[in-house]
């Protein structure tokens, strides 16, 4: 275990690249995605099971972390990873995005955001400073810039200012982070779809200087087109001795053409949000279990997958527990979600390393054109 | 592996058994608890980890299955223990029981009931004959006789009369049953608290011939004192030699009484309906979890149990997922609280087997007197 953070960046393929990134709790395989566990749990899984999936490292949310238990509450009781029973590498985000989306009566000045809880309507500030001192006593791997994400659609004006705010509050993030060994401070890039702006902002936060950059303000509704095209230069815009993140992404699709694009680290709800609504992801696509086409087929959901849902179960079972409502069903379908997500990754890992990205890319298209496999 | 279903008396205490059951899908040591697995899963549960618990056999609930996902259709899946991925005995209920307590626009003759889905309305009949067809569809290990039993309160003549009429039944479902090598079915002794009632029930049965037998009509609100006036001298009227069940029973202290009083099984919703309401047992009594008390306790549920639950996570935790309403709450406390469920059961088969039932039984009831541990 190295005592410091650190990244190899260990072979690339066109602009795809993988490595490992070293922290003092685990290494993490890249290009790599991280399960949410929004509230101390990756929600229907227990974190030896998320773990068995393939996870090296999982996401905190600092703003539902903050209203429930407690930031200083978890502080006291030993930080994040042994409150939650989680011993690997926890990247948290910083709160703003959050605030921004489920918080009530937000306002919004220089020096950061006051707004009330979606809970039980109790007043917080969010800062910079008091951002990374949330993550501070959650005791987070990798700790994000407290950054301002724009609603879209905004004018571009309104999303240079909004990204030279975000700047200003990079460098207090990384003034109030301090020097942590062992712990990574991530900036975060904005400027919405517009190059100048990405590249102004990628600017400014390699003049402050950062243990890995994110790029943000995508997946928020602008279409995976739009997001590609952006992808298509941003991460051009950084260093290549740092790892890149693109934050809230995605689905497999998304995950597969970030890659491409040069990301290391994605993180997102949807496979573990899919399983608790009968729906699962594989190689072949998209499959719901609510419908009644499944009810006879004695089949596993991926007859390709080794995880304990394909291992264990028919589609039958899994249409029976997702339309009587069971808590099984979303055990199930998360973890082979879950399973499916990483296997992914593993496969994109391994197809960098042989100089194979794009036939991989090929032949995951390929078999998502086919489609679910024909009624039993 | 035996070919056949045998019961193996091996020690007793006083009037307290302990034993095993020998069935081709495994041994059931008893006095055994068998956790309920209503719609073909122990809900919050995976199988595996219910087997981690220490059980030996799951409760399937023959009402539930014949309306979903309906007892053909998992024959042709391949029969329960596939389906739910439990290759262990399960006993099947009859179905009589919750026909009674779920169904609408009942109407019972000596045929049998007819009765409405209260998942969709549809129209559906049970008579011992269709009672065993399903049971034999699921491919049920231990068979229940079908029954009727008399909602409570209800005159002696009624219970008289009800208990004559499943004793008519019995004898329809031993003959529908025929001869099924590897599999038991049980007769259910009926009569209410009355004694007479209950010797009459017990010889009809005998006359017929069971593998095991119940004890029914109990735990159906009459108190646990009036249940143990019956476990008094009940249990007496059957034979030495054949596993007696008494069915939907209960907290500890219900089983643990009914143990002394010479019951061999029991089943009960209790650990895991707790498990999802925030409700854990332990040897101290019952833990409350949406209490504020334990909000900062760094320790353990009980400091003495091996589950994973306790092995992982603070009381502070539970507290948390609890209020949050994440599924891990019903996932770890459902865990914890079948594991306390057996180990209380190993306990007791331990000191029946040492001759030292009533030192435990008076340990037991010791710490439960003590409380649950002070605030931290």
């Amino acid at each position: 275990m190295t005592e410091r953070f650190s990244f190899d960046l260990q072979a690339t393929d066109g602009t795809a690249r993988s490595g490992v990134i070293h922290t003092p709790r685990g290494d993490i395989r890249t290009p790599a995605f991280m399960p949410v566990g929004t509230a101390a749990t990756v929600k229907a899984m227990l974190p030896g099971s998320v773990r068995a999936t393939g996870a090296d490292i999982l996401l905190g949310n600092t703003y539902h972390l903050m209203l429930r238990p407690g930031a200083e509450r978890v502080a006291r009781l030993g930080g994040l990873h042994r409150f939650m029973n989680w011993d690997r590498p926890i990247l948290t985000d910083s709160g703003g995005f959050q605030v921004m989306s489920l918080a009530d009566l937000r306002k919004l000045t220089e020096d950061g955001v006051t707004f009330r809880s979606h809970v039980d309507g109790s007043k917080h500030v969010l800062t910079p400073e008091r951002s990374m001192e949330i993550q501070r006593l959650l005791g987070s791997d990798i700790v994000m810039c407290f950054d301002e994400c724009p609603a879209l659609p905004a004018t571009e004006e309104a999303v240079a200012a909004s990204m030279r705010l975000s700047m200003r509050w990079a460098q207090r993030s990384r003034d109030a982070f301090g020097d942590r060994p062992g712990h990574a401070l991530f900036g975060i890039m904005q400027g919405g779809v517009t190059r100048d702006l990405r590249e102004e902002s990628a600017q400014a936060l390699m003049d402050i200087g950062f243990d890995g950059y994110a790029v943000g303000g995508l997946a928020v509704g602008e279409g995976q087109e739009a997001m590609f095209s952006v992808l298509d230069y941003a991460p051009g815009f950084l260093p290549t001795d740092r790892p890149r993140y693109l934050m809230g992404v995605g689905k497999p699709d998304d995950i597969v053409g970030a890659v491409k694009r040069g990301i290391d680290m994605m993180d997102c709800v949807l496979p573990s949000r899919s399983g608790r609504t009968g729906q699962a992801w594989t190689h072949r696509g998209q499959v719901n279990f609510r419908n009644a086409r499944h009810q006879d087929d004695p089949r596993p959901l991926d007859e390709d997958c080794t995880c304990p849902t394909c291992q264990g179960y028919s589609r039958a079972y899994l249409h029976h527990v997702v339309r009587t409502g069971e808590i099984i069903a979303s055990m199930l379908l998360t973890w082979h979600n879950l399973h499916y997500y990483q296997e992914l990754m593993a496969g994109m890992r391994a197809a960098i390393a042989a100089g194979q990205f794009a036939a991989f890319e090929a032949a995951f298209h390929l078999r998502r054109a086919e489609g679910d496999i024909a009624p039993a």
